[in-house]
């Protein structure tokens, strides 16, 4: 891969809203209030599969998913949570971390692609990311 | 959790054909040609979550999923790996790894719920198992 630095992906960057970094991830919440989902970013450039990071990295990001697991867990109480990293149709590499309940919007199916994303409304967002950023200890950082 | 040992889900086993055991894991290749798609199932009994594991055994079941990674990589060569634990149907904590190639049967879609399963000829079935076993470093195991 090239020298390149790290630059978020426009779409990623357009379907998300902003968390907080973590040591290796930027963490966003995707803009759709039928499912508590969070998407976590790498910041190293070029990267597209999980084993395209270094063996160091990859622990390092999934301690970091573990953490977003941690904190939907303990936010929504969901029945199961989803880990993926699929990147078909934006390949920078990110991981989704979904809290599922049964009889949500696309249970047991998996989300992508299900019907209409229902945007946050303003204050119900600045509400989530601000539990979310608790969650994660990110409370007293920026 | 009870102390009851560790099962193989029964939809789990159905869907697959099994590959091999490597020392935390049971791979199986999910019965659809359509996709190069492994099936990692961590053999721990009661797990739901990623993060229900210990952490010695979440960074093993990681390695164990990358191992199967790079065996699909060298045997299919795929534009992009699917890397997923969703678990709203068969809830036995299990890790799906799938090759993608642009324009295979779901593509860019995720692969689950897509068309319908084209169930591998015996002679592949066959060949595909061996393939990966060497892949995994298996073939000399049992």
């Amino acid at each position: 891969m090239s020298g390149a630095p790290f630059v978020l992906d426009s779409t990623l960057a357009a379907d998300g809203h902003f968390v907080g970094d973590l040591p290796l991830s930027t963490v966003l919440l995707m803009d759709d209030a039928r499912f508590p989902w969070l998407i976590v970013v790498p910041r190293v450039a070029g990267m597209r599969d999980l084993i395209d990071l270094r063996r160091a990295q990859r622990q390092a990001l999934l301690d970091e998913v573990d953490a977003c697991a941690y904190a939907l867990r303990a936010l929504h109480a969901p029945l199961k949570l989803n880990v993926a990293a699929l990147g078909n149709v934006v390949a920078q590499l990110h991981v989704h971390v979904i809290a599922r309940h049964a009889g949500d919007a696309a249970w047991p199916k998996p989300v992508w692609g299900v019907g209409d994303r229902e945007h946050y409304a303003s204050v119900a967002l600045t509400a989530e990311v601000a539990r979310l950023r608790v969650a994660l200890g990110l409370a007293n950082a920026q």
